[in-house]
């Protein structure tokens, strides 16, 4: 009788050990994080004293320069820079555009061009409007009502969804390919409108292409605010025949040189198993990108800081990379991959913050069904600090080209509630982020790096 | 061999049906109320057309008024005020407040009276200032060190701890009896930090007590932002000698008439069984109350007109109770919960919102634990809404007076980490306000109470 408490003793004692280290090292994390957090006072820098950093910018090369003294400061390894070459788009002189009902009576409405558009003639374009719901909508209409036209993208994003990336993700083409589709039907221009679920003034840009449609048959395009194309639309209601004429001179200019930043600590048992943490360092040219992406980019160096400042190390090699270029080219998430490939590097574990600066609520897993079960055993860990949701699903556009059999992908999933308020727009300022929610971002995912690091994934050492 | 079968379609068909049923309902209800909500629409005009609406004032009366304007819209079976007497206590003209370092060296801090504080002199109060952390340090400290003085109580709100009303919960004594118990040793005014999480330039005010210290030795209490209170503790760690200067007007008034709001669906299966949902309508003078509790009211009138839109006819009776007078008296909840013993109605389920109006996580239930089972069978239809915690807990002031053996009483669980920011301030406007997160609360709320309506309580008709 006595052997069998000895065995139940020799098993439970060192599970219950290992579950009272994760408890106290998930809770020092979270200590640290919300009362010494430095994310907060680093975004403040980033948004406020660098701002938007478009990739091939000047603020750009001051974000590489900034990030990379913050990571020379935290007593890591190693802190390098990786070259990549960047495409450079500029905006140019402010948009201008107005809806004309009749000579001299006109509304200005607020736009913006979409990245990697072409500029409109100098004197601007002005033309008949043919509202759609969507590129479907085109080949039904054809040419005869399209040619010589602006076609006015209208599709809104559906409130009905809960999660506002998934409504994102269903009319997001109408901005990224609407262009290169209006054009093979004789468009002259394209505005669309902007990809945010709430009514107000600020247009949203983003990525556009015009796929392989050739240079002199591209044509401008523009994002209106919602409030700008509830106008249009209820114009268009009352007079077909109104006029809409815009005016850009954004452009596309040769590509530049540019850097993603790295940094990493070594791990002492397994040095050759890697672990990334990282986020997009470039963000669009309006606002401060602070919710897109500087949050991420705080916090994925706050995950080292949190790490270090909490007297962890790491088994396995920690590395924080911030990409350049996520937003108009993903040169420096493929330009990492390669290097990683090349050099037969083994990642076992990426997690990619590119959501928001909002409260945490989880993580989504691009990983198999064992991997999936191991992380699914954390999750009471989490609940003291209100993080539930563990879910299959995309982790994120700068880790997705490290995947592979054996990588478990994770993405931060804050609430996504009001990201699409300040998206990509004028709105996505530091004064939108709350610093709590911000800490409470790196410290889950410290927490989720700490226990891959302690545990490894299915096919690592552990 | 047939019959197990039979027995098994039996069994397993109406289970489906009914969770089919309620996932259709729920799913109406998120449907309803993100397309269609009024809840941002009301709470804007609750919030900028009326504004603060603190127990006595003219503000008051009006929300009042409209709120049953809404509800006599809503189509409910019946409409009606409950008279309450509730106090009347008033600013007066703006608090001024000054640290003085030597003559003629001063900083001027904001501060703001807390509720129910009586005045300064006309010509305020200068005296030197004793730092504590708490009211525990009173007694060690003693008349020799406090008399004469302003007592400063300086202890921050725990940023560690996730859930900020429990950081809140640690420290608001310091505001409700911080005056009455430094006036027994001598105190001539209180300064209070602000129960705020964020360094900020807002005061913010809410509820204190005299207890039993007789009128003339009533001493005057005021809050002091954040960023004030870090002032005044950095200058007296300079310099213990500092003076403090404030004055204040406010005063208590005599009892004023004023009214809860009701309104009810009567039941058809069990009129008798009657489910509240319900929140406080009044608010401090600061700011316009849209978080608190504004966000509450119109979330609460919300429910009964998404149960309606939705065709949902219940079988027990709904009522939303909008109470008067929760920041500084309880009195609407003392009355109503006087009222329903002398009518001898049963009450079977009580939801109060006085959270804010954030992302919803779930619902705390005060109830015992066969109910509480129930309720966690109904936690899966909440997952795909992104509602989480369901966990034993208080559930709000007003409804508390009616719990009995025999009820559940639940409490919206919003996101709580930006709500006091902006608790009892001027930063509680509607500007703060997210309509998505308004809308997802009331939507929440509504689901709960359908569930409850369908089912019952574990001792009600079923």
């Amino acid at each position: 009788m006595k052997y069998f408490w000895l065995a139940v003793l020799l098993i439970t004692i060192p599970i219950n050990a290992q579950q009272l280290n994760d408890e106290k090292q998930i809770g020092d994390i979270y200590k640290e994080a919300l009362s010494n957090g430095k994310s907060y006072v680093w975004l403040n820098y980033l948004s406020n004293q660098i701002g938007a950093r478009l990739s091939g910018s000047l603020q750009a090369e001051k974000a590489v320069g900034y990030t990379k003294s913050i990571m020379d400061s935290l007593g890591l390894d190693k802190v390098w820079l990786q070259a990549v070459k960047v495409p450079k788009w500029v905006r140019g002189i402010p948009e201008f555009a107005y809806l004309e009902s009749g000579a001299g009576f006109t509304n200005n409405v607020p736009i913006r061009a979409l990245g990697g558009s072409v500029a409109t003639p100098m004197g601007g374009i002005k033309a008949n409007v043919i509202e759609v719901q969507g590129i479907e909508e085109l080949e039904a209409l054809g040419k005869a009502k399209i040619e010589g036209k602006i076609v006015f993208f209208n599709k809104p994003m559906d409130p009905t969804i809960i999660n506002t990336f998934e409504a994102y993700a269903k009319v997001a083409n109408q901005r990224y390919s609407g262009a290169a589709e209006a054009s093979k039907y004789g468009a002259v221009g394209v505005i669309v409108r902007s990809l945010n679920l709430r009514l107000d003034d600020f247009p949203h840009t983003g990525a556009m292409s015009y796929g392989n449609v050739p240079l002199e048959k591209r044509i401008p395009a523009a994002a209106i605010s919602t409030n700008g194309a509830e106008l249009l639309s209820a114009s268009l209601k009352l007079n077909p025949n109104i006029k809409f004429f815009f005016r850009q001179n954004s452009k596309n200019l040769p590509n530049v040189d540019s850097y993603n930043v790295i940094g990493e600590i070594r791990g002492s048992t397994y040095p050759d198993e890697v672990i990334v943490v990282g986020a997009n360092l470039d963000s669009w040219d309006l606002g401060d990108g602070s919710h897109d992406n500087g949050a991420g980019v705080v916090q994925s160096m706050e995950v080292l800081r949190l790490l270090n400042e909490t007297g962890y190390k790491p088994k396995r090699t920690i590395r924080v990379v911030l990409f350049m270029n996520e937003e108009n080219g993903l040169r420096g998430a493929t330009s990492y991959a390669s290097e990683v490939a090349k050099k037969g590097e083994n990642h076992i574990f990426a997690l990619e913050s590119d959501s928001g600066g909002f409260s945490p609520r989880g993580f989504s897993f691009d990983t198999d069904q064992s991997n999936l079960e191991q992380v699914l055993g954390w999750k009471k860990l989490f609940e003291p600090y209100m993080v539930h949701l563990f879910e299959k699903g995309f982790s994120g556009a700068d880790i997705n080209p490290l995947k592979k059999d054996n990588i478990v992908l994770a993405g931060l999933r804050p609430d996504s509630q009001r990201y699409f308020d300040h998206h990509h727009s004028e709105n996505d300022t530091f004064e939108h982020i709350n610093k709590r929610e911000l800490e409470l971002g790196a410290a889950a995912m410290a927490s989720l790096v700490y226990l891959f690091d302690t545990y490894g994934i299915i096919t690592s050492n552990n």
